[in-house]
């Protein structure tokens, strides 16, 4: 058992280590020559120029300016500073949504009021001084009455175990049968109760936001799409023929046109081959840069192996070739028939007659013309547009399957391959590094160091598995996916970082272990162990918390590939942009370890609240890097308008479920088995709440409501009577291919001009009542795009 | 151990006790006296007149033709005779898919064929020779491959332990770890497989009947009506305004009218009150009869205390009293702005109209405004109108903890009762029956009685239990209430009398066992003590279920209840009719009960075969005694098309993987634990298709496709240009206390002549097109009508 003293080091090594990347990246940021790799969501967004053209030739790459040095961490409070509704405007409310996960976890202000501004406290103070949310109050409670009832007993010392002082102030510390587990009960109620009361209003307010960023948004093409899939064949008519007709017999008062989807994976393919430019452009260079000798590259792999040829001349010839296929490729697809699935982007005359086709079916066979809304074009996720009814149930229940043995089973490929990846292993494989291995250090690296990288490897490629199955699943869009991977990237967190940490064995064992286990023995062995593995956790919290945040911040990757990319490839200011690898929140990974730290937290709230203080920390500087890169540094490839929050909600409502019944299993071990019941109604009135929240919230992250709709439409009707919806919507919802591939950023949501002069309010009918107390619920949109015109009003 | 001796013996003494009931049966039935008993469905119909008026007196009221007592058993051919179109048309689908249960219990064909109806076949033939659905082929199956597999061997014998011959049929007579644990192994894949591909056929061939029976309904006030929830209050507006100006924005174009709710509670329990003009109906014919003396009651309960009184003038008085006092209340409702709820039913100009608001979501806050497709006028339960949305969540954990309860802890107060009704108790509070009770005889029947009475009664009362708890939790029609019983009863009926028996203990102490026994574990302690209560259940499905059956076609307290009125009461051919009890299904407790035996037969299937067969004879007997009662007897309160199929499909579903559980635990124990994992695979797979089947057709139960809609609406528009319907709307959803009362009937679904010259057949643009095999599926309904139109051309 770790004492205080232990953990004190350990964590001051990784606050040094945190320290150092910090004072790097602060460092490393105020090159110029970095830019790029620091701020690239301003250059995407065109407000910042490359700093190469200006000032001195040195002062292009270095930063001299030695007072800039001195504020190396005035990148914190800036980060803060920025409004959230501009930050909506600036980089769309999936990436603000985000960082009010980390709010969840520790504070509680949604928006500066506007007293607050004025005052121009620090920023920092603010922060801290409204941290109010899930973690900071029970922290407070927990180190209020628990710390002083664990610590005033003297069990440990009594039993002489061995123990450290984290010990004495943790549940362990109290004599079996005491009655001061009144006290943890209490807290757990008190818990159970905080949290609930902050998820409810969490999930209130991003419903709304969501709703006032949908209502605020302009006209976009999805508004008026429906997607539709499954189309049943028709041996008389084409798809598209079928589509038109169908829709024109059943919504005869609101279709306008509808879009086929091309099978053109093919083609993207050619189009991927393309970037074969990048290699005739590092020739190029290369020759520019040295005349006197024309490159040569090798025709096998990665020009490793085959004949000798002229390295340009084979570029030039190769990239003809592709360009040839890809035209003939592009006129095929657009010809034949067979290159249409029987899917269709559906528009309407009007987001009621849209809203209205997606939430109705549309035959009596309800495995055809399954219509949803329309994605957004830029987070539709082509390749799956084509798959079946039929296929993508076997495809749930392969995929289920196969996760079940990926999560429960994947030691024993890794066991297989530590076991053939040893010395020996490789002696034969390769014999003649025979001397080499058998050198004394390099062998004793090799020994120390194999059997670690196949585990090293799979966590790795881990988040790739996940997607790779999710896609495999037939979902449809970008988002849908990651938000799948991250659900299956929890449970596999959950069974083996969480449990496998706290029961100690594989998943496979484990899983044994459950099956041979009563229902309320689990709880117990859990229970038991958990107090146990309090410093193993704050270790965890401070080695992959911490220290992976600073590296977060640090961007070592993209650092140095920028670098490589400007040196090599690099000529024009557009391949500047290209080289630039601004990135995106990862959601499928990144959010499931966050959910990792609340599941932590609300376990040990009320068994070892000292591990509380390490989450806070991890939370209120996760959330303070996180907004600087939303804000510097990401740029989200889509806008699904904060769809992941239910299933944040859902996760954080396990968190807190498990985290009850490790308190009954540990009680019920404590002889403290009178709080059983008491204890019971917990997870009851949790899971009660998670299906009342879910029935009142989660429609608005999956429906359009009719009213929204006919409000939008009337208000864009009495505004532009002529406007041209049909050739607005023509391309839209067009392969990318298609387009020419890369201009994705066509679709940017925040269009910040056009944002302005679409929010006029006309007066309706209704609206007079505005004033009245009682209307106000309904119309949560008008009253809330108040804050929103007035933030635009200062701007 | 009972030897198949004493099972013979049982079986004796119930068929002996059913062949007497169906024996009463055939004698009552036909003596006029009972007509009105044993046909009142044809009374209703007004297909069936009173046999009292025609012929001599005597015969009015016993039978004297001697050849009719020598068919005794031919209603049975009748009952089956009548096709099952005729049957939807005569009893409504509910009904007819009810008796689909107990076929997919047992038989395959669906209808004869043209062909076996010309060669008439003596129909009791046709139904044995085509027995081939669930469990005909299971019983052949296991009896062929099992009975001998199992019985060539001598375990028991060698282990000389006590057994019968039935032991020597089932599985405890092979020994531990035999390879002939294979056949039942594959037994169990083969029954998988086959009840899924019944459960399949049954479902697509039930979601056709469905949609069938939906298009080829005369138009229905719930076609165009919409129920809408939840209206918030609004301080300007009345309901009524509020919904009319709110439909008219977001539906413009379809919003044609609507009804608000009244509560009117109060105003139905006087006119249920009303009810006491059967006492002065009474005592006028007592009058009547013995002119001499005018009969004489008292004020009091039940007119047994209180001061003496003229009878007919006392209740004369009272009932003008309630007279005028329901006048008044009638016009405080329709006067009184707080007598209206806060729903409404909203009919929209076509049946597209109605479909979409029912499916869509109309506002931004999920919980006003909710809207979905109205039940039957005569489906709808007033009562529960009005409940607000947090009070339903509310309600439902009430419920679902008050279930759980009831469920496993039901037995306490039940023993209390039981304590405190012993002799001393009762000696006690009425000491004045001392004398009487210390009689020997009566002692001994008090003390042999006692303690059951209390268990007794509340077994009784439980489905009332279950439908208030339903009642309480918020349903809004009928149909929907019995379906909830019916999932509690069947929860109920699985735990404490499948479970309670296997595992003997009360529910309380199995809950106790489940929390402490491992995952694993529990199906090993079911699968161990199933084969040990073959017996049992075997007697239990003979006095359970066949003489229940036989009981229930003799209507005994229906028949009785009707003598008396008869007598005292009725004067006219009104009252008579009134006195009629013809019953419905009650499918809140019999479906459950069916759902128990179907549960058995799985689960012995590959255990005990020889059980099988009882279930074969219960089923055959059920469904014919049912067809009957359905024929001649019930008169369902309402019509919901079927909508409670997907539930007893998915207990059917949970019976499987029940019985697969229990041989996986069973042969867990055999020693044969290698075939765990193939046997793992079929819950697995059955829970799959499970969730396959409720994607492709639950849908088809809830929503109402768009184009059905559009198709019907069109057909209308082009018949009947002119129809007024919003006349024929007016006052179809008003409260039925405004209407008078009893006019239910009004609401028959199926009106015969209106029926025909409804279904009229106008070619559209897509109906050249039927030919085509690919078409075919989509239009699904078009071509089922085909045989729908043969039947009535041959009536």
């Amino acid at each position: 058992m770790a004492t205080i003293a232990d953990i004190g080091v350990s964590a001051g090594i990784n606050v040094l280590t945190a320290i150092v990347f910090l004072l790097a990246f602060a460092f490393l940021r105020l090159q110029p020559i970095n830019d790029r790799v620091y701020f690239p969501k301003w250059y995407l967004k065109g407000m910042r120029d490359s700093p190469i053209f200006s000032g001195a030739a040195v002062q292009k790459f270095v930063n001299l300016d030695a007072k800039s040095y001195l504020r190396f961490l005035n990148w914190m409070p800036a980060a803060l500073k920025m409004p959230q509704d501009e930050l909506i405007n600036h980089a769309g409310l999936d990436s603000v949504v985000y960082l009010r996960i980390y709010l969840t976890g520790i504070k509680k202000r949604t928006q500066p009021s506007r007293n607050e501004k004025r005052l121009r406290k620090p920023i920092i103070m603010w922060a801290v001084s409204h941290s109010l949310k899930i973690f900071v109050p029970i922290t407070i409670l927990a180190f209020a009455v628990l710390v002083p009832v664990n610590w005033t007993n003297d069990t440990l010392e009594s039993m002489k175990v061995v123990h450290s002082d984290i010990d004495k102030l943790s549940i362990s510390n109290i004599p079996n049968g005491s009655k001061r587990f009144i006290a943890h009960l209490t807290v757990a109620y008190a818990i159970t109760f905080w949290t609930c009361y902050v998820l409810l209003r969490e999930y209130e307010i991003i419903a709304k936001l969501r709703l006032r960023f949908l209502a605020s948004e302009k006209r976009r093409p999805d508004q008026f799409t429906v997607l539709v899939r499954n189309i049943p064949p028709d041996p008389d008519e084409s798809v598209s023929e079928l589509v038109e007709h169908f829709f024109l017999v059943n919504h005869p008062d609101h279709y306008l046109r509808h879009q086929v989807v091309y099978n053109a994976n093919k083609l993207a393919d050619l189009v991927e081959k393309k970037k074969m430019q990048n290699w005739l452009d590092f020739y190029r260079l290369k020759y520019e840069r040295n005349p006197s000798e024309r490159p040569i590259t090798k025709t096998g792999f990665l020009g490793c192996f085959g004949s000798k040829v002229d390295a340009i001349d084979y570029y030039k010839s190769e990239i003809e070739k592709i360009v040839k296929e890809e035209a003939d490729e592009r006129k095929k697809v657009m010809k034949d028939p067979k290159s249409v699935v029987p899917a269709a982007f559906v528009s309407f005359r009007s987001r009621w007659g849209a809203a209205v086709c997606a939430q109705t079916q549309q035959t009596i066979n309800p495995t055809v013309w399954l219509t949803e809304w329309a994605p957004e074009p830029r987070d539709v996720y082509w390749n799956n547009l084509s798959i079946p009814f039929v296929s993508l149930t076997v495809r749930r229940l392969i995929i289920a399957v196969a996760f079940f043995f990926l999560n429960f089973f994947y030691v024993i490929p890794i066991a297989m391959v530590q076991s053939l990846a040893n010395l020996e292993g490789i002696e034969k494989a390769v014999p003649f590094l025979k001397p080499l291995i058998e050198v004394k250090p390099v062998k004793s690296f090799i020994q120390g160091f194999l059997p670690g990288i196949a585990l090293k490897i799979f966590l790795i490629v881990l988040p790739m598995i996940l997607m790779f199955m999710s896609k495999f699943e037939g979902l449809i869009s970008q988002s849908s996916l990651e938000r799948r991977s991250a659900s299956k990237y929890y449970i596999f967190l959950f069974f083996n970082v969480f449990l496998g940490s706290v029961i100690t064995g594989s998943a496979l064992e484990q899983l044994k272990a459950y099956l041979h286990m009563s229902a309320n023995e689990i709880p117990k062995l859990v229970g038991l162990s958990v107090p146990m593995k309090a410093t193993f956790f704050i270790t965890y919290v401070m080695v992959d918390g911490w220290a992976g945040i600073a590296g977060e911040i640090l961007r070592l990757k993209p650092l140095i590939f920028f670098h490589i990319k400007n040196f090599f490839l690099v000529k024009t200011e557009k391949d500047r942009e290209e080289a630039m690898d601004p990135g995106s929140i990862c959601f499928d990974s990144c959010e499931p370890r966050i959910q990792l730290y609340f599941l932590l937290g609300l376990v040990y709230a009320a068994v070892t609240p000292f591990l509380l203080p390490f989450i806070l920390v991890f939370f209120g500087f996760a959330y303070v890097v996180y907004r600087h890169q939303i804000i510097n540094v990401y740029n989200q490839q889509y806008e699904s308008g904060a769809q992941f929050w239910p299933s944040v909600h859902a996760r954080i409502i396990f968190a807190l479920i498990v985290s009850q019944l490790v308190l009954l299993g540990l009680l019920s071990t404590k002889d403290f088995e009178e709080s059983t019941p008491a204890l019971l109604v917990l997870p009851v009135l949790t899971f009660w709440f998670y299906k009342y929240c879910k029935n009142r919230y989660e429609p608005a992250f999956v429906r359009n409501p009719l009213q929204e709709a006919m409000r939008k439409d009337t208000l864009e009707r009495a505004r532009e009577p002529t406007f041209d919806l049909k050739a607005y919507l023509a391309n839209s919802y067009l392969h990318p291919v298609f387009k020419g591939g890369d201009d994705d950023d066509k679709y940017s949501v925040v269009d910040d001009d056009a944002w302005m002069d679409e929010e006029v309010i006309v007066p309706t009918k209704r609206h007079s009542r505005r004033t009245t107390p009682a209307q106000s619920k309904q119309d949560v949109s008008e009253t809330l795009s108040l804050p929103l015109e007035t933030v635009r009003e200062e701007r």
